[in-house]
């Protein structure tokens, strides 16, 4: 993760544009994290679960601007067979489009983004979360 | 729904298993609704979204020993092309298993789950609820 990645930040929780795209038309999306060390949704703390509800609301409704996409899906993985690839809790909010092929996910089609791109992205998020 | 697929209800939300199977080895996913109307994430109230926060965590934590998965996902969805098909908010929480096709889910795979293999999940779920 590069600074240029962050969306926002309190003393409770991160957002970020992720670094991986997904090549499903879904780019830009999304990863809400505590500051604090839990590994999975079985020992995130009631005060960040909460934080974290709050900023994933604030950010859909931002990224529904920012990126002018056709709905929203959150999605948290927990434990490998459960798709968890990083051990500390995040929270993904995801841009959904029309046909997007998004419950086709294909592992082989994720992708390092570049740093620009991902840049973009964010400064898009936080652009339509300082309107809100 | 019928009465038996509740799981937990109080003022705030209600937890059920869901009346359709995915046919992708998640049998038994559950849903969490507010009581209170709200069409999605984006006008979902900060009360609400803070006690689906805490009673997902519980359900998720209870899945685990009710089943024996080996994971959780959890997921919501907003809007028709964000795969929202009911239009009140629903909060999902799945349980996965290696190797569980989880990720290509196929439409034509989800099938209306018989109302006594519905009621055995839901009953594992009480009990594990119940215990924690």
């Amino acid at each position: 993760m590069k600074r240029t990645d962050v969306v926002y930040t309190d003393e409770l929780v991160t957002v970020f544009v992720n670094s991986f795209f997904s090549g499903h038309n879904n780019d830009g999306f999304a990863i809400v994290v505590p500051n604090e060390h839990f590994e999975n949704l079985y020992t995130l703390s009631t005060e960040c679960g909460h934080r974290i509800f709050e900023v994933a609301q604030k950010v859909a409704i931002a990224m529904k601007r920012a990126y002018g996409c056709d709905g929203i899906t959150t999605r948290q993985n927990n434990e490998p067979e459960g798709d968890q690839h990083a051990f500390h809790f995040h929270f993904h909010v995801w841009p959904r489009y029309k046909d997007d092929g998004y419950n086709m996910l294909k592992p082989e089609q994720k992708h390092l983004a570049a740093p620009e791109l991902r840049a973009s992205y964010a400064q898009k998020l936080r652009d339509a979360l300082e309107q809100s």
